[in-house]
């Protein structure tokens, strides 16, 4: 399934006991509706209040008398408006989410105005200090390319000593102005380390209030030390918004 | 004051004892910012969930020392986002936000898509039936000029024996095609009656389900009969965009 979200009245993804949760709310809504306990797996394990566009959703179920058509209808129904299940498809059997995934796309709105905009507000970072666009522009470009990103991930708990590989591949780094100080940032990876882009959009930030340079942003990058980046931008700002297999 | 304000939040604008309203939760913050007790008066009452752009609200202040940009700040931080003073000023001593306005200026958007969105879900009525563009269009038509409005006005409680003229002026109803299914309806007139908005809507929807044709909605704007318009459109697709003075 294709699934859009808006984070707000959510504590992220990943089901939690006792907490309202996307994941959580997708599955007891399907079993309701197909009568089956499913295990789901999701392209990205977005954080409490992060929206989503195209997060992408596996799990399964028996072929017989499926009716898919009836089962987007009724989680749409039963979960909406907050979460909308886009598309709904009948997956190759090896097909995971996670894994199968080879891009994930992801993008961070921040409302450059002096004042804030009760329509763009849960989906957008309001920065009403002035910001330079072309110095968050030259801001993308240390990113880009196949790198160790621990200065910009945080070391879920428990992994403290045998901490996973943080190398991430970027492909796409770069800013849309959208106008009247609507400022898209876009960015693609083969895949993201916990809370990577709310750090590099904090840093970035950072850079368009003249805080940062280009260059200290690679020497940030290459010193694999997450005390240096900037604080993390909001997480309302963030939506996951394309995966591609 | 110009004043955006998503509606999803209040239940509408006017005061209402023990009830949370843009009208009473702007007095009591005008009130502990200022310490002065204000009496609002706005361009146009809107209903329960009813969204505003640029709201006009109208009180009276001691001139002596006052700092708008302080009150401005101060009034967005204790109610912002979903309520944000967009514009300050001070008025002629004979300016009333209501009284003095010569034009209101509406916008109801309709999605019109299979599937819902949760992000526009809270600002647009979602028909996912087809909608015929052309037939909606003409269906406005009919209520361009000056009319008595009284099949798409609601009466007001108290007000059934000596009912108030319902007679208003519309110099503008028209539909833009936003794309991607999102259609606006845009309409201004000198003032609107209660309702009036939402049961025009509603009835040009009918239009575009081919429910209804736009001699048929001449003929009901003529009965002056409440009961013959359309069911309501939802309040949450309707926003106060603009008041001229």
């Amino acid at each position: 399934m294709t699934v859009a979200y808006d984070g707000s009245f959510y504590r992220g993804f990943a089901a939690q006991p006792g907490l309202k949760t996307v994941g959580g709310t997708l599955a007891s809504t399907l079993h309701r509706v197909t009568r089956h306990e499913v295990d789901l797996v999701c392209a990205g394990r977005t954080d409490a209040g992060v929206h989503a566009w195209g997060q992408v959703v596996s799990f399964d179920l028996p072929a017989a008398g499926l009716d898919l058509g009836k089962i987007q209808r009724a989680v749409n129904k039963l979960c909406g408006p907050s979460i909308v299940v886009r598309e709904i498809a009948v997956a190759p059997a090896d097909f995971h989410a996670r894994y199968s995934a080879k891009a994930r796309r992801y993008r961070y709105t921040v409302l450059n105005r002096d004042v804030p905009d009760p329509f763009l507000a849960p989906t957008s970072w309001w920065v009403p200090q002035p910001l330079d666009l072309h110095a968050m522009v030259m801001a993308c470009d240390p990113f880009i390319g196949e790198h160790d990103f621990a200065s910009f991930c945080k070391l879920d708990k428990g992994r403290t000593i045998s901490a996973p590989s943080m190398r991430r591949r970027v492909v796409d780094a770069h800013w849309d102005d959208a106008g009247d100080g609507v400022l898209q940032f876009w960015i693609e990876a083969n895949a993201f380390c916990h809370q990577m882009v709310r750090s590099i959009v904090g840093t970035i930030v950072d850079a368009g209030r003249m805080k940062k340079h280009a260059g200290e942003i690679t020497a940030i990058l290459r010193a694999r030390d997450r005390s240096l980046a900037a604080t993390l931008a909001p997480a309302h700002g963030l939506c996951l918004w394309e995966v591609t297999y």
